[in-house]
Formats: C-alpha cells, sequence, structure tokens
C-alpha cells in the first residue's frame, strides 16, 4: 500500500462529498497527465451530489472521466425482493473540440426513485421493470428493480466492489439513509474517480475531433418518432441550462415558500 | 504518446483477436501490478472472443479486471431506427477468497440479436425494449434497442470512446460484419483492457474476503419467486458448466451433423 504511482487512496474524514470529489477528480487528472492513466479511491466521504460535476471538470482538462460512488440501498438484486444495492450512479465524459464533449450520468436501477414515488403519488401505473411492490392492497414499494435485469445488478456490484470494498468501507446496505437518523454518525460513502489522458493513446487533437464527430453522427440519426431526434448523453442537459439562462429556473409553489422562509430566517437576500 | 508508464497502446497487426487479447490482459495486469492500475488500448484486432475470458484471467491473477470491445453495428441509439453502435460487451471481474469471484459480462443492448432471432423463427412476440422493427408486413428486424433506454446508450458510447477512438480506428458502423463479405479484409476492431491491483489501495486479503462476503449476501437474498434463487454476475455460468462437466454439452441435430462432416473430412476424430 502507497507504491502505487497512478493509484492514490484519499480519507475525506467525513468532509463534504463536494469536497472530497473535487480534490479526489483534480489529483485522477494529474496522475493520468504523469502516467496516463489515474485512479482515485476516496473513503470516509458523504454524498458527492451529481457525479457528472466530476466528469465534466475531467473532460474540461482534456481528460475521459469516469466517476461512481456508492449510495445507501434502495435496488433489489434481479429476481430479489429486498433493497441490497444503492442506486451507484456511473457518469462517463469524454472532450470533444472545443468546449464540446459527451456526458452520460446514470443511476444503474431502471428509473430514479423519485420517478417511482412521483408516479405513485399520481396514481399512475408503474411499468413492470422498474420497481419490486408489497403484497399488502397499498402496494407499496419495497426496492427499486436494477437497470435492464441481471446486467444492471452487475453494474450496481461493479460500482460497490469499486467504491467501498476497494476503499474498504461499509457494504451499500450499511449506510445510514441520506435523508434518515442517524444524523450525526459518519456515514462512509466511498467513491472513485479514474481519468485517461488520450494524448497518452495517440493525437489527443485527432481523438477530440473523432468525439466530435461521433456527436454528429448521432444527431443526424433518423428518428422513430418523427420530429423527435436523436442525441448524444448531455444533450438534453445543455439544452435544458441555456432555457434556463434566458426564461429562469422554474419552481414550485412550495420550493417559491422555502425560499421565502429562508430569506426572511436570516434576511439574506441577493437579487440579479 | 509513448511516455506514460500505466498506459499503452498494442497493436495486434490484425491478428486474431484471442491472440492480442490475451497478451494485451497479461500486460494490463503487469502494469497494474506496478502502478496500481494499467490499462492497454488494442488496435487493429479482430472479434476476441467473449470478454469474460480475459476479465476472468485478470481476476485469477488478482487483479479487478475490465474487458472492452466494439463491434459492428447491431444497436439503434435511443429514439433512433438505423443500426449505429455494435452489442459493444462489457465484462468486469473481481477476484474473492481463493477460486471464487464475481464475473459479470454482458452486451450493452437489451438482448443479444440471437435472441431476437431465436423468438421470431418461433413466431413469439419480442419485448417493446429489445428491437427496433420495420413497418413492412413482415416487421423484419432493423436493429437492437440500447439497454434500459437511454441509458445503454451511454454505455455503448462509453465502449466506442473507449475503444476504436482511443485506438484511431474506424467507427462501429464502419466496421464490415463478422459474417460478411469482405473476409480478406482488415476488420480493425478496438479493445480496451483495464485492471486494478487492488494491494495499491488497501489489504489485498481483507478485500478478497470482502468481495466473498457480498457473493454471500448477494445467494442468501430473499428471491421474488419461491424456489428461483437471487445470483451473484457469473454463478449461473459455473452452474452450468458444473453440469456439462458430468453430463456432456448438448448438441442440437445440425450441430452434431456439422461435427460428423468436420470429422469426415479431416479424418481427425478425438474420443474422450
Amino acid at each position: 500500500v502507497g507504491k502505487a504511482t497512478a493509484a492514490r487512496t484519499l480519507d475525506a474524514g467525513h468532509a463534504l462529498g463536494l469536497v472530497a470529489g473535487r480534490l479526489a477528480c483534480a489529483e485522477a487528472v494529474r496522475l493520468a497527465r504523469e502516467h496516463g492513466v489515474g485512479v482515485v479511491s476516496v473513503r470516509n466521504s458523504n454524498h458527492f451530489g451529481a457525479a457528472a460535476v466530476y466528469t465534466l471538470e475531467m473532460a474540461r482538462q482534456g481528460a475521459i472521466g469516469l466517476a461512481l460512488t456508492n449510495s445507501d440501498a434502495l435496488v433489489a438484486p434481479f429476481g430479489g425482493v429486498r433493497p441490497l444495492f444503492g442506486t451507484n450512479p456511473i457518469s462517463f465524459a469524454a472532450p470533444g473540440e472545443g468546449d464540446e464533449g459527451v456526458c452520460a450520468d446514470f443511476a444503474t436501477s431502471q428509473v430514479s426513485y423519485s420517478r417511482v414515488k412521483h408516479y405513485r403519488s399520481q396514481g399512475l401505473p408503474l411499468e413492470p421493470g422498474w420497481a419490486v411492490t408489497g403484497m399488502g392492497e397499498d402496494g407499496e414499494i419495497s426496492a427499486l428493480k436494477p437497470l435492464g435485469g441481471h446486467k444492471g445488478q452487475g453494474l450496481a456490484m461493479m460500482v460497490e466492489i469499486l467504491c467501498p470494498l476497494l476503499a474498504g468501507m461499509p457494504f451499500d446496505h450499511e449506510l445510514s439513509h441520506l435523508y434518515g437518523e442517524p444524523y450525526d454518525q459518519p456515514r462512509q460513502v466511498a467513491h472513485l474517480f479514474l481519468a485517461f489522458d488520450p494524448g497518452a493513446f495517440l493525437d489527443a487533437a485527432a481523438f477530440r475531433a473523432s468525439v466530435s464527430r461521433l456527436m454528429r453522427l448521432v444527431r443526424e440519426q433518423p428518428p422513430a418518432v418523427p420530429g423527435e431526434g436523436v442525441r448524444v448523453p448531455g444533450d438534453p442537459e445543455e439544452e435544458c441550462a441555456a432555457r434556463r439562462r434566458v426564461e429562469g429556473i422554474p419552481l414550485t409553489a412550495d420550493e417559491l415558500a422555502a425560499f421565502r422562509r429562508i430569506e426572511e430566517e436570516t434576511g439574506q437576500v441577493e437579487k440579479p
């Protein structure tokens, strides 16, 4: 332990996951520049927000980036009924020409827990691949199902092995829930950041040009539903961000009331 | 190019993918032992068989292994109708205690092309997430659909970026088909092998014990269907191999006839 040159472990000391994540992701890029590939395992951390934050940053630095994290158990194994795995997201990003790039970020469950809860609250039927529901009349949700069945279970286990097992942290189902007691105990979440330097394999500019060519090719594909274009991972988020820069961020009445309350309580007001 | 210490490119010179794959996978493990992580990109290769061959070998050597390869286009992007991506499989393996370990190996399409063809030949209906079918009366299969929708497209693009784009090879849709003319042209398939040395992050024996603990935990999960156990990726293949070691390998009449024909033509007979 400690002799490796392209692999590091960072002990976050129970810091905010966002702080630990930014540090670890910068270190992974630094290692990749020196060794062609760099990996940083993070222990004793917390929820790090959206995984794409880190892979987009790695891509901005010219690296191909992967960011993985475990989380508390919500997903049953394939053919199981009880939550055993976190939604254990995977984000991948690669730089294209200029500012553009591909960025995928997805949970290894078929759908998110918030989607299932939203459908339930609206009385809409759940699709069979989404969740395990209880036997009772209320059919409460017991667990989410893994992405595409056994394949998603494989991805969830890959993330669990590369994050908490490689960092010597508790298993997904041993983590306390993000929104639940005890709030005064360390959660011991684990992450993994992996960066590749394209320039270690081929001419970096040629690589970036090929990523942009792939992006154009995807967007030019004929769609199944006329008018609904085929998109590159990251496109929907880019479109949403561009729209909100012009129109602002829509808030529900509840959210607006919460902001008003914070404003009153703290006296902090910032207006554009 | 060339200065990186933990990343290499191997030009397979149009050799059999199985030969190139074995060499590259051994080199990835060697790099991981020295640097904590090792990556080998392979260019100018051919079909390398099952990706699990390489990750199982990496796990046998005590490493966590990932093996990716691109292939000729069969899979449409999410919302598209034409094949653009190969089935671009991902295999992941990690060593447990003794001989045991986890090994997942799956295409980034929802199901395999052979499954779709088999269902079609039996007149069985395809599930909606499996394939794009043509508009004609025969409803011929235009393309496979990606695993779980847009998430599978993200995985397919990740494999395309990490394999042919990082190796400077043609895109998936530019590859000639595996079973189709021209057979006298190089196919220029690309692979990526990634190995992690658990001992660079924590005590290797403790890591392997935790993988075995995770495997036991998964197998002990209550099943949704009584009698149908929950399994670890690799368990179905292990069970099948154990059964066939005792009972032999079942052959269809066509397969048996083909073997008889080869026997007659070559005079080569090997009996147990």
